[in-house]
């Protein structure tokens, strides 16, 4: 044990640091978590231009390093992530009830953006399904697509002209710490109701119904299918369970294999390319089997002109746009990260949100639609071996060759083929060992993803969105406002003092109460922690009542785990220091890190309590506590 | 210091609770923080009832004691607080514009309610400015209180029945919580912008100007006063100013002498019956002086058929309800709780919310309108002596006297006498003292205070409340997105490890990097934590390079201040652990806490990492580590 004479150590009451100081380092941590301009310092000018530059257009980082050998890789995994693209456009584009083209399209123009703006290597840039389903529910809300098809995609593209400026504002903003509010928990609950409620979409396609509800949720589309149960068409069904067989087969043979991964990531291609023979030859529109129709050779006309910023419409795209800038931002992000992790790479998320941006804005001028980095692409991408944003480029260039020549022959592609790809896309979405996983760890999360599956499959998709993010900030908001704190004893044998409940051996201090409080002590957990202590005491003063032990006479406050403290915070700790003085309890500060010190200091609460009374450590304090406590016995004697 | 053979404690690996009593505390810590149910304990059922029924009807706990010493105190101050509620009632209902008569009747029957279900002994119950001025700015913007004056005033009595429901389910719901999220700093901006627009809005009753605006912005106040000069009353301008000037005077005397208070609390109904005195024997009216006019005799006519649930103005009376019973409940349970910390009694908001509630419902069915517990008339009865809520009945029978006998004699009192006394009571509101000592203190509290004051002053009262709240909430989220983290050092001659920026002469360990984190772990920080461990290890790299002292091996990560962790949170260990192996790094926790622990081991993260590599304290940790050290030193030698 610490020899006493010497266990009063000195706490450090030295001056607060100056407002600027203390406002700079908050900022930075706010938003320069990453500290990104760190290299550039102490570097003579030139040297730091270029790598400014570098830093906001990666593609002048990797472009001069760039030889044939890595070109080999980003060949074979972009010519794989073209022949996923295809069939993946045109199938995402039928469910934005947009043309089958602008699918293609999107694949075309953004991922040359984000090649020359992105920092993620593996990224693969593509439309994703719940986004395109999202802008369909919320546009297709003000505008139908059916009667006014023209004014609906003109919306679309605004749509995406809005995301892409969303993304690049939040980006420029540093607000990267927005979408770490959409938290796991979230994301499973609501890719998995969407995958449902997508899968369910897509027996319109399987069964060849024509008359389909608006609505996504479950309930309007299953009465939507069995009530049209007249317009069923077999062979139609038909054809998809095969399609739907084979591809859940190469899905199959991938996780057997992990090697074989192109096996699943060509099938949608072979789909595809199967079902165009056999509509061509078995003439399969006359067999109730509905096929793309006409896709018209040549690149991406431009789409500028076409915004639409009237007044009547503009709600719609704005909502849209907001809702899928953050999903989707939370969707590319994620990926990228797991896989710069997986790389031990870093990526800045704040340089991706710029990158998005970019690509959507530029999306929106050329006919294209949302797109942002797909979970199932951007694995195949990487399955495949990419190196660099090379990849991308491979994938541009092909899509521009099948926009230029061979764009008339997938007319033929039965849509049953398209529904079929996506449902299989979609059965990997539903998560459902995870939801499994949070049940068993963690109730709170299992609760926020089931509302958001719930709130998804069965309201609608922004709904479900909003109230389980809703969820999520009440708890972090709980977490502020009902800290946890506990009671410390002593660890026999040592100087460390455990909560009591952890560690039941922990011996309590006779005559002494020591509360350890938890996060900051902050106007929302201000009353709970008043009323926390003083029911701490009163627990304790009627355990020792009960034993007829000695009553306590010192409350120990361990602020060690205190990391700020405001206004009311400080007052509540006066507040608290009054009441219990008023019952003859003495109360001792110990351990108050950095910005709790200055906040103490410049509220002149150290003055009040007095700086003996504050202490580095347990030890000192009890030290100094049990001496008052003998000093009093012998008086009392 | 320690003895090492003795220093490895063991870590408590236990299993963990049951999700039930897990749950079951968390629920309790949640919305029974104060344990209301702990004195029912172990109790016979017959005293357990009779406890119970005392609990939520507080009459019977104190009228049982009551005696005639005491009624001696209250009688006195209840007479004290009559003679402020008759001036004030008239005052604020003219605030509200619904005729004065409403005023006087809601200082009859709440006060009544209160007595029998309210737990505060010093609150006496009263109309209150600022939620006067709200209910007239909501319900008015939607309704003229000049042109439809019977359905303005019913619209009244329905947002004062929903504040009333809306704060018994509060109660009920124990939702005292949402009341928390209404910090100091907000109320202090919300009171000051609230005073300064009624004070300018009185300037109308001063220069007894007719045509007004019904805004409530700075601007559109100014404007209007300044456009109609040609409707200004130099009469009225010279009274208002000299009955401001007397009750500035008298609260002068209070502040210099605090034992003559009551000159300070009969000086509103001084100025009410010289005002009447004078009115009457000069014809005041004729001189551009407007009185409050007809005043009928009798109490409360009940108001329950006039309760107005049109959907066509149903959102209105909402609003204002929803609004009105935050702030007035922000109001209530500030100052009760004030009051019960000076006497060091204890006080249960959510068990005050429901008489407030109560109350109001009641109030909405007998003609009166939202009341609550202003500042100024508890501060009076406080100071007049009261002893028990039988002082809010002494105040309800001197209303009721008022209204069956001397109410017409009010009618003589002079508008602009009303004004002075609401714009006397206004200047004490604006603490600008308060605001200067959080701009000293807390810059972050003060932004907030400034927002809620501009935001109140130059754009609406609802508006003003919301952006400070929003920018509070905000606040307490950024505490959690961005938890401080900190670099431990060794403290010379002692087993401690502290803040290395707050106690620069700590030494660090060569080879380990302790770091300690702050706050829960969890989906909003994730993302930070990782970043921030991951350019701590970055930046000590590089310092160790240029130092050219030994790389770092081991990194500590102090697990002491973090109270919680949720499933993102233990992914994201997951992942610094891989990044840091990666890099050579090995990865040990310190102090895991109770919850955190529990979450490690049902996530089988504690089995990932190794349950060796899991310490109780720092020293036990550095000990191992430096084993680990030495032995790879001997290796490379």
């Amino acid at each position: 044990m610490a020899n006493p004479s010497e266990s009063l150590h000195k706490v450090n009451f030295a001056n607060k640091r100056s407002f600027g100081a203390a406002l700079k380092k908050d900022l930075k941590e706010t938003f320069f978590p990453d500290d990104p301009f760190k290299q550039f310092e102490n570097q003579p000018f030139s040297k730091k231009t270029k790598k400014v530059i570098q830093y906001f257009v990666p593609v002048f980082e990797w472009l001069p390093k760039y030889n044939l050998s890595l070109f080999k890789y980003d060949l074979l995994a972009g010519i794989t992530i073209a022949s996923l693209a295809i069939p993946q456009g045109i199938s995402y584009a039928k469910l934005a009830n947009i043309p089958p083209i602008i699918g293609l399209y999107s694949s075309f123009v953004p991922p040359l953006v984000y090649a020359v703006f992105g920092s993620s290597k593996h990224l693969a840039v593509g439309t994703v399904a719940a986004c395109s389903l999202l802008i369909s529910s919320i546009i297709g809300g003000k505008v139908s697509p059916i009667e006014e098809p023209e004014l609906y995609l003109h919306l679309v593209f605004t749509a995406t002209f809005f995301t892409g400026l969303l993304q690049t504002a939040m980006g420029f903003l540093r607000l990267g710490i927005l979408i770490d509010f959409l938290s796991h928990s979230v994301i499973t609950g609501f890719m998995g109701g969407t995958a449902i409620i997508i899968i369910l979409q897509q027996l319109k396609g399987v069964f060849g119904v024509t008359h389909f509800t608006t609505k996504t949720d479950v309930v309007s589309v299953l009465r939507s299918i069995f009530s049209h149960r007249d317009e069923w068409h077999w062979q139609s069904a038909i054809v998809g369970i095969i399609f739907l067989a084979f591809l859940q087969f190469t899905r199959f043979v991938k996780q057997k294999r992990p090697r074989l991964f192109w096996v699943s990531a060509i099938g949608p291609m072979v789909v595809v390319v199967i079902g165009c023979l056999f509509a061509y030859f078995a003439h399969a529109e006359k067999h109730g089997i509905a096929i793309v129709g006409h896709l018209t050779k040549g690149i991406n006309p431009l789409s500028i002109k076409h915004l639409n910023f009237d007044p009547k419409y503009i709600s719609a795209p704005i909502q849209a746009g907001i809702i899928t800038a953050m999903v989707a931002l939370a969707e590319g992000i994620a990926i990228g990260r797991s896989f710069a992790i997986m790389k031990n790479e870093q990526m800045d998320g704040n340089k991706e949100m710029v990158a998005f941006g970019l690509m959507n804005i530029v999306g929106s001028f050329t006919s294209c639609y949302l797109t942002t980095g797909p979970f199932s692409k951007t694995a195949v991408n990487f399955n495949a071996g990419c190196k660099t944003q090379m990849s991308n480029v491979v994938m541009a260039i092909c899509m521009m060759l099948t926009l230029l020549f061979l764009a008339p022959l997938f007319s033929y592609t039965p849509i049953v083929g398209l529904s079929a790809i996506i449902m299989s896309a979609m059965f990997g979405l539903i998560k459902y060992k995870k939801a499994y996983h949070m049940f068993k760890t963690d109730k709170f999360d299992f609760c926020i993803c089931m509302v958001a599956f719930i709130g998804v499959a069965f309201i609608s998709m922004d709904i479900g969105l909003m109230l389980s993010v809703g969820l999520s900030i009440l708890r972090a908001l709980l977490y502020v406002a009902r800290p946890v704190t506990c009671k410390l004893g002593s660890i026999p044998n040592s100087t460390l003092y455990r909560d009591v409940e952890q560690y039941p051996n922990a011996t309590e201090v006779p005559g002494i109460l020591i509360l350890k409080l938890g996060s900051p002590i902050y106007f929302p957990n201000c009353t709970y922690i008043k009323e926390r202590i003083l029911r701490w005491v009163r627990d304790e003063q009627a355990a020792a009542n009960s034993k007829g032990s000695d009553d306590i006479e010192h409350i120990l406050l361990d602020l060690g785990g205190v990391t700020s403290i405001d206004i009311t915070g400080v007052e509540t700790l006066t507040e608290v220091r009054r009441s219990l003085e008023a019952k003859g309890l003495k109360v001792t500060l110990v351990n108050p890190r950095l910005e709790v010190m200055e906040k103490l200091i410049a509220t002149k609460f150290v003055d009040l309590i007095g700086k003996e009374n504050v202490f580095l450590s347990i030890e000192d304090a009890i030290e100094a506590c049990r001496f008052t406590l003998k000093s009093s016995k012998q008086f009392e004697v």
